[in-house]
Formats: C-alpha cells, sequence, structure tokens
C-alpha cells in the first residue's frame, strides 16, 4: 500500500537542510507551530499583513495557510501569498481551521482550493463540507489519520494519543510541519505521511509518563526534536 | 455564608460536559487561555474579528469579552458577540483589563456593563473604577479574591500563590474560566466561586516544588487538569 | 575595556524596583517576552493600536519597538508611542526584526532611527542594512553579541547557547530585556551589557541538562527568574 522510506528521508532531510515555511496562521497558534518548525528544524516566518507577506513567501520553501483568527488584513497577506507561491511553484497546505461553523471562512476556503494546486489538511467535520473540490492531496485527521492524493494512493496513520488533543495549536501546527516536509520529499504524499507518523509518534512519547497537559506540551516538542528515525520507523502504525 | 457543594458540582460538571467557550481577549493571553480552558475540559474559539466572531459565539455556552490589546476588529467582534449572546442569553464575562490606564477603553467597558446583563471580574483598581456600575456578579481579584452578587450573595477567596503574578495571562485565562462555569452552575455566584477555588488550589499545587515562573506555568496547567474535586473541598480557604 | 559592576547593579535594580516595559511587538512573541519580563522583575504592557498604545506608552519606564508582524495598527501605534516616549524621554530600543527581507518594513526602520535617539538592537544581517544611521547603542547579536556606544565603549559577549536558536522569541525577548535594563542603569550601554550577560548565562544554565527545545525554554524562564548576581559575575565571558 505505501512505502514509509521516502517518508523517512523527508524527515532526515528536513533535519539536515532545514526548509523555510512561510505561515499565516492564526494568533493562538503561532508561537507553538513557529516552536514545532524550530524543533523539527525548520525556519518559520509569521508575518500576516497584505503588505509583508508576500515578502516573506519570496524566500520560502513552503506556505502553509491556515484560516483560524481570519480577519481583513489576513484575507489580503493570504491572497498576496498564494500569488507568490504559484508563481514560485512552492508547496502550499491549506488548514480551513472550523469552516465548518462560519460562512465567510468556508467560502475563502472554498476559493483558495478551486483555484487548484492547493494540498488540503481537516478534520473530519472541515474535510466533509469541503468534499467536492478536488485536490492533490487530502490529510483527514483525527483518532485515525486518513490520507489520499490524486495518485490514487492512501495510507491510514494510527499513531498518537488523546493527550494532543488537549494542547491547543496541535493540529496547526502539524499543518505547519507537514508544509515543511512537502518541500523536502519527492511527492506531498510522503511530506505529509512523514509529518503524520512524526507528529503521532512523538505524541506518543511525550504522553508516556507526562504528569498533565502542560508537561504533556513540554516533552512533545522534546519528542519532536530528539525522537530518532528508526524509532519512527519502529513505532510506525500504518496501513 | 456560602455553599461549596454547588461551585464544586460545577467542576465536575465542565469536567464531565465540557462547555465551549468563545474568548474574545488579547493576543498576549489567547494560546494560554485556550490551554487552561482545555486543560479543565472546556472547548475555546478564539477568533475576534468582527466579521466572525458572531458565528462562534452563536455556538457558545459562554462569551468571554477581555479587553485586552483593544482595536478596532475586536471593537467589532465585540459588539456583534454581545449581541448574539444577549439573543441567546448565554454568559457573560466581561475583563476589562488595564481599564483604568486607557479612557477609550474604559469608555467601551463603561458602556458593556450599562447594556445590563454582564459580569465583571476585575482587579482592584479596574474594579473601582467602574463601582457605580451594577453588575449581576462581581468579582475582584487580589491576594484575597472578593465575590458578590446582586442577590446579596458574598464570598472571599484566600487561595491561590504569588507565582501566578509571574505568570503571564493568569488573569485572563482565569475569566475565561469563570465563563465556563458560569454556563455549568445555577448561578454565575456558583461558577466563579468554582473558578476562583479551583484556580487558586491548582496555583499553590503549582508552586510547591516549582523550580521558577517556567516551571510554575507547566506545573499549573497540570494541576488545573489533575486536581481532585476532594482536594479542592479540602484546600479551599474562603469565608 | 568595560566595567561589569554597573551592569550588575541594574540587574539588582531591575529586580529590585521593576520597570515598566511598554512593548509593541509581534504576535509570536508577545507571550514569551511577557514572561521573560515577569520573570527578571519587570511589568509588561503589550497593546499595539494606534487608538491606545500611547496610553500605556504614558506610564512606562521604557519603550521596546519590535518590527515583527508589522501591520497598519501596529504602525500607527509605534508613530504615537515613538512621539510620546520622545516627550517623556524614556529609553527607546528598536529591534527590526527581519528588515533585510521586506522592503516596508526596512523603511520604517531606518525612518525611526533617522529620527534620532533610539537604540538599535539586531542581528548581523539587520544591523548591516542599516549599518549607516548613527544610533546611541548598537547591540549586534551573534554567537558573540557585539555591542558598542556613540561615547567609544564597545565590549564583545561570548555568553548563550544554540538551544536559544531553537526555542522562538528568544531574541525579541531579550530585546525588552534590554529595553527595560536600560532604564534601571547609567547609560543604555550598562543596561544593554546587563541585558545581554543575563540572558546568556541564563541560556547556558538552561540548557545544561535540559531534555529539547521544550524543556530549554521552561528552564530558561526559571533560569531568569533565579540565577544571581554572583553567577552572572562568574560565569560572564565578556571582552
Amino acid at each position: 500500500m505505501y512505502d514509509l522510506d521516502p517518508a523517512l528521508e523527508a524527515v532526515a532531510a528536513l533535519r539536515r537542510e532545514g526548509a523555510r515555511v512561510h505561515c499565516i496562521t492564526n494568533t493562538v497558534a503561532q508561537n507553538f507551530t513557529a516552536n514545532v518548525l524550530l524543533a523539527c528544524g525548520a525556519q518559520p516566518s509569521m508575518t500576516v499583513s497584505g503588505e509583508e507577506a508576500a515578502f516573506f513567501t519570496a524566500r520560502a520553501d513552503a506556505l502553509l495557510v491556515n484560516l483560524g483568527t481570519l480577519d481583513a488584513d489576513r484575507r489580503a497577506g493570504i491572497a498576496a501569498s498564494l500569488a507568490e507561491a504559484r508563481g514560485r511553484g512552492i508547496s502550499v497546505l491549506l488548514d480551513p481551521v472550523k469552516a465548518d461553523l462560519s460562512p465567510p471562512r468556508l467560502a475563502l476556503a472554498k476559493e483558495i482550493l478551486s483555484n487548484g494546486g492547493v494540498c488540503l489538511k481537516a478534520n473530519r467535520a472541515e474535510a466533509d463540507i469541503l468534499a467536492d473540490i478536488p485536490v492533490p492531496l487530502r490529510a483527514v485527521t483525527g483518532r485515525i489519520d486518513a490520507l489520499s492524493d490524486d495518485a490514487g494512493r492512501r495510507a491510514a496513520i494510527a499513531n498518537g494519543d488523546s493527550a494532543m488533543d488537549r494542547t491547543v495549536a496541535t493540529g496547526c501546527a502539524l499543518g505547519a510541519l507537514m508544509a515543511a516536509l512537502m518541500s523536502r520529499s519527492a511527492t506531498p504524499f510522503d511530506g505529509a505521511l512523514a509529518a503524520l507518523l512524526w507528529f503521532g509518534v512523538a505524541g506518543e512519547v511525550a504522553a508516556a509518563g507526562s504528569a498533565g497537559p502542560g508537561s504533556f506540551a513540554v516533552r512533545f516538542l522534546d519528542a519532536l526534536s530528539e525522537v530518532s528515525i528508526d524509532t519512527l520507523r519502529h513505532e510506525a502504525r500504518i496501513s
């Protein structure tokens, strides 16, 4: 069904070479997302404004568009960054956070995806409401993450721990890591698979022995940084 | 003077049933506030914009309006969310952060309270400058927290630790927890009392053995999540 | 070349007397910056809007202007706060985050410095692009931090640990601490030297025995709070 080697090579490549990820993401998740990227070897930039975002996207290896805390300035920054990313041919990932709850956010998510070429990471409710738009890659997160691409590849990733649901912005940070790894792999599928596996295994490592959600979040960043490729391979529960 | 059972029942209810709290709060406190809510069993949403905030308030069990880092978009989001909350009859808590230092912020705080039905959490300076506006519930935080409601009930809560003053946003997060618990109790008074007690005892648990403000913040989230109802009852210092 | 005593006295003065620092800084760094200031004995305020920032600057002992996540509201808040700070004669520090990557940000940085009286903290790339504008104090951070002032004093600070580069916003928080200490020392040079030393030694203390970037950040806040003046003196590697 799937080959784990290209995904693990993407992890190694990110740690070895880094990757600049421009993140237009919500104010709740910005700090944690940046720390996750740094822990994984990537270099974040986080400016959202219409005036400036494209200058950072112009230097990035990948672009994350996360629709949380959407506002007018983010809308302008998203439009400018998407145009820049399209012109440069870099990987773009959309995380339509809670688009199922807000009509204007849903409309923007549909518009972004309809222009083509943008990969999607979403939870079940968000993915369902966007299901009729074809995308190059679709990652639907949940107890078991479901990954599929336009070449017909599929994988189900069972790694992870429920403690991740009690730390805010883990899902948002996952999107950023996915974008980073997509820029360091042959196909978006390999990069996305790598991110889901890395996140899930680090979550399991961190949850073991943590004393609650505060210590979990600390241990999670440590685990992202320290977990070995061998552990990722050994602990993978993918079908 | 007071009965602790309804407050402790609110804690149990929040852990058992959850509560969706829409928070219009400052950018400094958003992440920590969301993590506090998650640690306590509540579900945060954090969008502030005038375009979108009301869609989230429409699904929430309670609304927090925190005036920190006030800006034009927050003003619009606050107005839209207050209208939505009023229409739905959900609990609303105002935290007029530093309104004593900024005239336009003070004017907004007065306007919000004057429309009626909004509970108030404030420190002494903020409460004093807003003292002439009647509110359904008033919580004045400090070394000893003073709680009173429009039914004449009063309580003074002596729990807490000075370490809480060296972690930013503890006060802001307390407001969010207060809103959450008010939606899970028979009266705002019971919910607010529960929040002050839970916060204070968790602060004491976390401070014992912490090595500084960094480890305190981590242990505080752990303690919020793990402290038992029995411990809350046993450690309560309320008069 | 330099005298360490005035710098160490600034550390003691900040812990003893506090200092109110108004920070116009980016949304990624706000929370961590506030926690760093609190850990060091200072009192942060963080409002950025043009409508309100000057009211907080009017009460502050020092002003930090950090250009990360620059937007229209920050521009207005910066202008109003700089005018207020100039009128009151308080210390102002500019951190032109990534101004080398964004033309409009660079133009703003040049405009701020050209008006005179504003101290500069920058990394090498940012400092180089702003090198032709005279400033009262220039701190260029890197593996070895280079400090110089308009009285011809110079110091090179070799303290610090590479772990600091894997926690987001350490550099931004350093700027805030520098501003705080400049308000508690006879000259900006002494205050800036104190901040670089304090940060560097705390980074070394925190890195020893940390299990990764998550635990490093926690231990770093603990170390800032707990490190003694004697340790700062003993561990200083300054030339």
